[in-house]
């Protein structure tokens, strides 16, 4: 079968050229007779790798010095615990910000470790979470030892509009699913974490970056491999790294590099959304329930209204290679994820066959031929 | 450059099978038109991965019906931590045996968590354990919520030639570079703990047997990513898994049911080590350190007894593609790691190299020829 185009949040599509190298170099990396997965952590080859690593992610987002970049294992969901456990004091108080399940899960995991209180949220009772709530400093406590928000929510779609202003308490921020996506200030934020599996490598390997003076007042408590000091010490490897993972991330910078860095994904990104965000805009067939100020980039949700229609729109574009267009369960509809590895004749594929399908299958028509019995 | 006989001890050699499969499927895996780093965790795809995967553990393992069985991240140092705060009762107090660095580290970091006492050691001063101490049950406190012990010593070439009885206590194991290598009796411990990169896959999963009863009584701080309760009721899925990781372990299993299963593979492993201990054994030229009745098929140390003669058989060796030799730094002289993907042709050529080395070295001529400022 062909490679399809496939919209699934995570993990999700990877660049043909990232997969070739791999492929290429499975068996016998860079002349070592070894696959990289052979390749021992405490080699200079790995060591090669993840310093090589550091420099370029370091390059593309333009980290400050007095920041530390941690390549670690356990997903988003380890630094849920690991960042009350290393950055509250001993006043132990934290305001999160809540825009989806993500932040809602971080919010409940930090709640173990001190005072959390919610200082902003738009979800209801549901799970679904349309817009992004207004912030001013005036919603953070002053003694707050830092405030959480999740950037993107890659379930429901929707994004930042702003950077929150917090005054001099350090801003958290998860940017799985949007991270490496577009040029950020990293100054603004005291700590950035993302999982790879979105935008930047495989599952398995979460990017922290941390600024110093935020680290070493852990809790006696904390778990060696949720201490950031200790990680940071060690540069990562205190305990064998997911050598193949990091390797693979190290692939995606490569060529996040090489198609023009951060300003150019934003140029690409941005196109190839509003080609998207343009069909949902001119047809009368889909619709968006996502806030127009905050849309996302990276995720696009839309449907038709109707629960049938949606499922067989999902079904057809499946068998046209246009893959994992399902949303999550709780929420109904499609979501297709277009994250930087997406390229533009995915999304031009997925906007024809938006035009095709609502040419071919009328809403009206489909209740009414369905109410008659014909079926479809 | 040809494929190498890599002797490193994680991550470790591959068996050329199962690098062959993962390359030939990397950028279509079962017609999927995805790779299998692309695919969703949360898809039928990986669910049969997953379920296919546990189910020849279970069997390779003869794991019984009352224990769960975890694909986890965070290597074998966050066991460290997870095993207290998951295993220690109210009376929160352990027994460790201690056999090497990790069972070290595994007690340093436990007694964050508890009243965690040494039960037994063949440890001095210095980084080199090169016995297994003798134990009863009278080494142990009958209070204690568990015992702790490291099965074999992938530093230092040790393995336990008997199981600690504990009677009633459970006993908790890391039998990382041990664990399918040959037959065990899970029903003889309540936790067994194995990173995957030696035996049976790559870094950055990690496999957990744990008995029925041992879990659910976590400690109320424990972060969810630890608490083996959570983990399992959400079948290693809590979050995104490492599925490519989880992939080969999957295709590393299935290599190890293909050659034969746990009984052909402890034949093959006691052959291969019989033929370098054999040579060690022979040799006036090669010592090893090892108690002997504890020697670990796994792991050979071995060295000539003059460092400069060492570091040449290590240099030499490299250049017959026979790498990663070098013991770490702290013990000093040559490791050869022989996990279950060793060839049979790896171990001769090593074993014919010792040979050759030996007659073309002599250490009294070395040692002669230096003095006389000859050089070598």
């Amino acid at each position: 079968m062909d490679r399809v185009f496939n919209f699934a949040s995570g993990p999700a599509m990877l660049p043909q050229q990232v997969l070739d190298k791999a492929k290429n170099e499975l068996l016998n990396y860079q002349n070592t007779g070894m696959s990289v997965m052979e390749i021992p952590h405490n080699s200079p080859k790995f060591e090669k790798i993840i310093t090589s690593l550091e420099k370029s992610v370091r390059k593309l987002l333009e980290i400050p010095k007095n920041y530390k970049v941690l390549f670690l294992q356990g997903g988003a969901t380890t630094q849920y615990a690991a960042i009350p456990l290393n950055l509250l004091s001993d006043r132990k108080c934290a305001d999160y910000i809540i825009t989806g399940q993500r932040s809602r899960n971080a919010y409940l995991e930090a709640k173990k470790y001190g005072d959390i209180v919610i200082a902003a949220s738009s979800g209801g009772a549901g799970p679904v979470y349309n817009t992004i709530p207004e912030t001013t400093k005036a919603n953070f406590r002053p003694d707050a030892d830092y405030v959480y928000m999740c950037y993107t929510n890659s379930i429901c779609g929707t994004k930042f509009n702003y950077v929150p202003d917090t005054g001099n308490i350090p801003l958290v921020a998860d940017m799985t699913g949007f991270l490496f996506s577009e040029p950020i200030d990293v100054s603004k934020f005291g700590l950035i974490f993302a999982s790879a599996e979105a935008n930047f490598g495989i599952a398995g390997v979460t990017l922290v970056i941390v600024r110093d003076d935020l680290i070493g007042r852990v809790d006696p408590l904390t778990p060696s491999m949720l201490n950031y000091k200790l990680l940071a010490d060690n540069r990562s490897m205190y305990n064998t790294p997911p050598v193949f993972n990091i390797y693979m991330m190290k692939l995606m910078v490569d060529w996040l590099i090489s198609i023009g860095g951060l300003v150019e994904l934003k140029r690409r990104n941005e196109h190839k959304a509003s080609i998207i965000y343009d069909e949902l805009d001119r047809s009368q067939y889909y619709t968006t329930p996502v806030d127009n100020k905050c849309r996302s980039m990276m995720v696009v949700r839309f449907c038709i209204g109707d629960a049938e229609l949606d499922e067989k729109f999902i079904k057809e574009a499946e068998e046209r290679g246009l893959t994992n267009l399902r949303a999550d369960k709780n929420i109904g509809g499609m979501r297709a994820a277009i994250f930087n590895s997406m390229p533009l004749a995915g999304i031009e594929k997925l906007r024809d066959f938006m035009k095709e399908f609502a040419e071919e299958n009328t809403r009206f028509g489909h209740i009414e031929m369905e109410d008659m019995g014909f079926g479809i």
